[in-house]
């Protein structure tokens, strides 16, 4: 048996894939463990999911899981496009930032991307650019894709879904939900998750896994299946398709089981929240975005973010302002109250 | 805590891929959990891995894990191919065959295929091929890609690799492997696995793991790192980069332990050839292709077949002769000796 | 103005892309030029193709000018598949051998190259791969392409064509021709193109027209507009939309004109039959494709090559045998009887 | 013969490849007529080409004729570029906006498209962005390319071009020069175009030929021979390889010869000149952008452009405000002092 490397104690802020899998997970890999099923998916796990996903998202949904969230989220775009087709989506997003290119590489989609402000479109900014594609010149814009919560950790009210839905849907276009953090999003809003997804007009949604709890995994949950072509050949030909597919699927059971997805999510937003609400009242001190899910952006003296960084690993996002950097703290599911009254302990006495 | 969907006592001879996971590797997961560290591979179990692999391999490489095999393949390929690069390969190689195309899709590559006998390519038929290809009309054949152990259960000595890869690097061509099952192919050869890759003059290799036990995983090796380029790129934007690395690394990990790897290889070969043995002697049973690894390769009546599919589910590979299929049996870590003897009884009874 | 650069009295059998354009295409462009056309397409002569084509292959078509033939071929086959499918086609297939892998690096396609006597396809050939793919683990075969004249001067008749048509339309399959050498084809066969094209089967055609007396220039004919889709995005995507269209569409007029397409490559072919009857007759020299169209592939002594290249220059196709290689001779539109007299005579004496 | 379809006598403003070919080019074609020579650029034409331009650029160039403006910026990016990398450009730029994605689909590139005033990049606007790129997550900058004269009719001075080209190349990155109209761009400088281009850091220069009075064809100068890799292959797998290509050469040459290109461009600059001047007089007219070269960008009365469109047919530009749209006027070789003062005389009498 292997020896651990790492110290199980040490804990930071840095990212919620730092983290490692929720302890129902492993078990999950355990239960689906042994004995013979079929590959690629034709096992009693994976059949299950439409049904688990339908509990959420109603009957008729395609549920395809996958790998990573950059592969879910390629292969989504890649099944509601043309080859000539582009898609529109915020400078901030996380297919535009993050994924090195792999929606113009492997997808061969181009990307029409969009400054924003808190990462969050508004209605009114797709009206102009939509009027400009009318030839063969211009790469069509078929996919307008949203990410829920967003890079910047701001929510999407299921109102605000719908009209920018509404409008994609006007001018013939397919809408796409980037929700590596929809968990977060759905313990945000407190609503039903299907209220600001189908129902806003969502058709394809990356519902993600890896970053609330598990080893890896992510689902492309299809809730439009008139809208995509090709989505088992494109999850393969992507190499996005896992053999053993029992193991990613009993994940994704554990994930939903007795709503773990919520209840991580909603942990990790309180952890964000406590975590905010207690550096806004050190000096120097600016939080600088909305905190609607489980990210805290917050502008620093760089002196201290230097000081704390090696007890408690974290980002600066942008550091644009070199002395004031702007740095982004993510909670997870393994967050406890101690470690961020311990985080904030450590950034007090540095700002001392 | 989820339920058990399916029945682990259901056994059968499809693929090394119908089988779970080595219960060391379940472990391993569990050893690797808990705790926050950095995210993508900057983690000690992969940080580890190099170290782990040149007990194997030798010191300079480099080992990149990646989610499945033909991440692995698709990967190696691109870091070792300029964007007008042909591959060479046989036409029965995963990579022409079996991923839908992502070397052509994803690495934008073209793949000359070669068709052989029983799946190994040799000498003689590299050197005519090469010949022709002197300017921008054909794609620069840049690769050789080998499989082994072959899609035929097949597998290349030492000095086999070593001549077709003397060949290839003497028109300039890099040397790529298949090694999804690589540790049939060590295990059959009983030689070092070094002897048959890098001192053989392979350069880059994917090491596989999920066929041999893993939950999923694979490795990326890189013997001779001054062929290629962009590695961690490549493995981005491919999609094949895991955020929680540590969990694919701590089961490579426990894959090598104690070798674990060659012990599980060594156990499906043998029961590969238990197989073979008894249904060699059963009339209207023939063997067509060496039983090198852990595949076997036999024809059979179409009838006996489908008597005992149901009970122990496998693949027909070949049904050019409609009556008498040539079926595909692939043994893994999990069977045990009385499964075989099952599964013989099962066939003999109905061929009875 | 410039000078002249070359011997225009020089005349080889190299190909029959060496030669230039046809008077009457120079004088088109001239009657093209001056003042001002939408570009792109949206000009007269442009418009003027569905109508000017349609005489041949009657009404209902599409016509695209494009630059090349590679990219005629691409843009086709692009336009007819899914980005998960694949095309089936000859090992010779120009697709396959001389567009340095332009179908799979731009048009990201699988290519399925069958090996074929005199290149061309029979129909017992296309039975067994086809069945062979029913997941998605395997490139979808959705296309045949055919090309008429072959790569190696041969010719389908109208039946053998409808009857690879059918198999590929029973398989749910569309039926592409490369057409570089479709004048060949027809002058050769001597009946109207489109019992061979549209007639049989063929949805979308490749027409050439550089190769036969262009300045550059050719045509995709869309016979089945509804097995297409994209097709001005295609074309422009791939970088074949020329800006002043004007100067394609109007060669292309030039060459339809008064049938000098036709008449162009029945003089190509009956300069190819001369040459072969009278080469046939040398000791030594071995006809060893038949002659159906405007190319003579003859195997012929090294020596005796080697001594006529350097006037008649001609490329070797075949060195398989290196004393006794294989020559291809091209005729096109600009070789006269003397040429053809010349060339045997330089031969004949090269073989004393 | 074909007959005349089109009314030489019209005349518009619509785009400079609206206009034919100068009458030297035409006869250039048929200069470089008749009998045989080798194909793919084997002939003395293109043979002729790096000498010809080595007089504007100096030794150690290469020039590859292509097809297009499309064709010339995409192998330009993909020889400059490995297959992870990214293209700094603006928003404005022709790659990004009007090539319907051929950068991403047939390039694999990412584009990071930066917006500007006037269609002019700065040097502050490089320094940000650059530092972001530091790891596989994101699209490697290696390019900048810049237009010159830019979309918006401007120019960029040698000191300009070669500051960025210095922020460029101190972050390792190649810079290319989409010069489609860099005639215009030279004759508006009136300085050796060479000091803007390689003199002032520029590796690669996309050539423009088409909108300056060719038939067809641009060139790709290679000014950097030893930052690019393939350009044979890529040429020829980007489809943008002419087989008779002494006719893009000659063209070429042309051009080049007694200065063509730059008396063509300097006369279309004065027309623009005239046009703007005159126009700037008229009430509810606005120029918009600099008037540098050859074209003019002026908001004007929806009524008026509406009235005139019919005689002189143009393009509105930016109609964000409806009742006051931007149009483009492009001037070209064949406009008239005549041509203009009419268009001036109809706008006038629309705007009464």
């Amino acid at each position: 048996m292997i020896q651990t490397r790492h110290d199980p104690a040490r804990i930071g802020f840095a990212s919620d894939n730092y983290g490692g899998a929720h302890p129902a997970v492993i078990e999950a890999l355990a239960v689906a463990n042994n004995g013979h099923v079929s590959a690629y998916g034709a096992d009693p796990y994976s059949e299950a999911l439409p049904a688990l996903f339908g509990e959420l998202f109603g009957d008729g949904i395609e549920v395809y899981p996958v790998w990573n969230g950059t592969g879910a989220n390629v292969v989504s775009l890649m099944a509601l496009t043309e080859r000539w087709d582009a898609v529109v989506c915020t400078t901030d997003a996380h297919i535009n930032t993050d994924e090195c290119g792999a929606p113009e590489r492997v997808g061969g989609l181009k990307l029409l991307a969009i400054p924003t402000e808190h990462a969050k479109l508004r209605p009114e900014q797709l009206a102009i650019p939509m009027r400009e594609f009318e030839d063969e010149h211009r790469a069509r814009p078929s996919v307008l894709s949203l990410t829920q919560s967003t890079e910047l950790g701001t929510v999407y009210t299921p109102s605000e879904v719908a009209a920018l839905a509404a409008i994609a849907h006007g001018y013939g276009m397919s809408v796409h939900m980037d929700g590596a953090r929809i968990a977060n999003a759905a313990a945000a809003l407190g609503v039903p998750v299907r209220e600001f997804t189908r129902d806003a007009g969502v058709d394809v949604l990356s519902f993600g896994g890896t970053k609330n709890g598990l080893v890896f995994g992510e689902a492309v949950v299809v809730l439009s299946p008139e809208r995509v072509r090709g989505m088992p050949y494109l999850r393969k030909l992507s190499m996005q398709l896992s053999s053993k597919m029992r193991f990613v699927s009993a994940q994704l059971e554990a994930l939903l089981h007795d709503d773990l997805w919520l209840r991580s999510a909603g942990h990790s937003n309180a952890m964000a929240r406590r975590l905010a609400a207690a550096v806004e009242a050190l000096p120097g001190f600016e939080i600088t975005s909305p905190v609607h899910a489980n990210a805290v952006f917050v502008r620093l003296p760089r002196v201290v973010a230097e000081r704390v960084q090696p007890d408690f690993p974290f980002y600066l996002w942008d550091e644009t302002d070199h002395e004031h950097p702007v740095a982004r703290w993510m909670c997870s599911f393994d967050h406890t109250e101690a470690h961020v009254d311990a985080f904030v302990a450590a950034l007090a006495a540095a700002n001392a």
